[in-house]
């Protein structure tokens, strides 16, 4: 039996190479093999150039390691490397099949450490100075995915949040916005949509809930929907640091 | 008129220092003044030894500084520097009072930028290795705090979410137990109290929600509640790492 190594499960953040943490960083520097994600960017991977690099990816609508593979690619990395990362977009345990991966790994009785990174809705949060909560406005958020199984494309629950964050909120933030509305939602309750947050192909919609029901352009990677009052602009807010021209009437399918 | 200078509203992160970004670690090292919470851990504010630094703390229970102070302090340091920063436990966007600073900076013509940061609930998530989502389990997770005032102690509404999250939640997560056992919540619901993350002292209590309900210690510092299926322990799962010894017994009032 081989001597094992230790498994480092590190978010990388939205996808800029300075938004991974110190150690996030220090650790990528040291690696000896770094499994990494369809979303994790090439600039991310200048950060261990040393490491072997194994491309793990999940691309929705493109072909993917089934994650049983990914699993077993883990464990054994682990057996043959002494500092194995496994690096995810954002933050590794929101959306990261990390239970799945941390299962495996403690089977095969490997040591384990999570790394914390940027969630994609602070990034978008930050990106387009929305706070999500608001004094007096918004003091809950909701983070959540739909699943686009049939049996679940009509009756999931949208939380009752003051703030909603949709991740992976292409087609699926339209069915959103269509029951919000049904439930009494404000037609004009003001929607952020931001692709490719933190890269150089950001790009920022702003809508309401009303547009965002008509439909949503084909996002070109993606997509996260901000939903509620705390996305309304403020009287002095400058929009000059967003990439995006594009107004909602143009986002209509 | 002087020279106005930047803003840049910045997430330290949970409190160890290798868990604020790259971006967030450099802009720190070239900031002329940086006005920080009490939040903010001692070992965080020797990344910019150059800065004037200005404690706005507010911590629960302590006199703080107003928000409306804070807000002209944050004009007036950028009326006389190039380079400010406003460093906030957690990440500023959620549960950070960032809307109010915003519109007092924008109000004054001053530019920001947001840099985002490791939330506490994200680190926490990371440091007890417990997955906030899971495949088929959690799809969706809220994060909340609970207001103090007497009108809202009773009729919050607690997100319906598969996981809750609640900042801030010492004594307040006692009011959140019972009224999850009222709305029915299995009472063998897992919990996980964190205080502390990610700093030296960090401990970490692991309860049911019934437990919960009947009280909590007296916490040394901030304190998250994590609630919900995925905070249950896996079969091969390792506590090794973790600080606290306290069962949850002792925790009870």
């Amino acid at each position: 039996m081989p001597v094992l190594g230790k498994v480092y499960l590190i978010g990388a953040g939205p996808g800029a190479q300075d938004l991974i943490t110190l150690r996030g960083a220090r650790l990528l520097a040291q690696a000896d093999i770094v499994l990494h994600d369809a979303l994790v960017t090439p600039e991310m991977l200048e950060l261990c150039p040393q490491a072997e690099k194994i491309p793990v990816g999940k691309r929705s609508g493109q072909r993917s390691v089934a994650q049983q593979v990914i699993n077993q690619q883990l464990v054994d990395a682990a057996q043959r490397a002494a500092l194995v990362v496994r690096l995810k977009g954002g933050d590794p345990m929101i959306f990261g099949r990390a239970d799945e991966e941390l299962r495996a790994l403690e089977e095969a009785g490997i040591e384990v450490e999570v790394v914390p990174g940027v969630t994609t809705a602070l990034a978008a949060s930050a990106a387009t100075k929305q706070p999500l909560t608001k004094r007096g406005i918004a003091r809950s958020v909701a983070f959540f995915t739909s699943s686009t199984a049939p049996e679940h494309s009509d009756h999931d629950a949208i939380p009752e949040t003051d703030t909603l964050i949709q991740y992976m909120g292409g087609r699926e933030a339209i069915a959103t916005a269509e029951r919000l509305l049904r439930h009494g939602h404000q037609p004009d309750t003001p929607v952020v949509v931001i692709e490719n947050v933190s890269r150089a192909d950001q790009m920022v919609h702003r809508m309401t809930i009303a547009q965002l029901s008509q439909g949503l352009g084909t996002p070109h990677g993606p997509v996260l929907v901000m939903i509620g009052e705390a996305m309304r602009s403020r009287e002095h807010q400058r929009f000059d640091t967003e990439i995006s021209g594009t107004i909602a009437t143009q986002l209509r399918a």
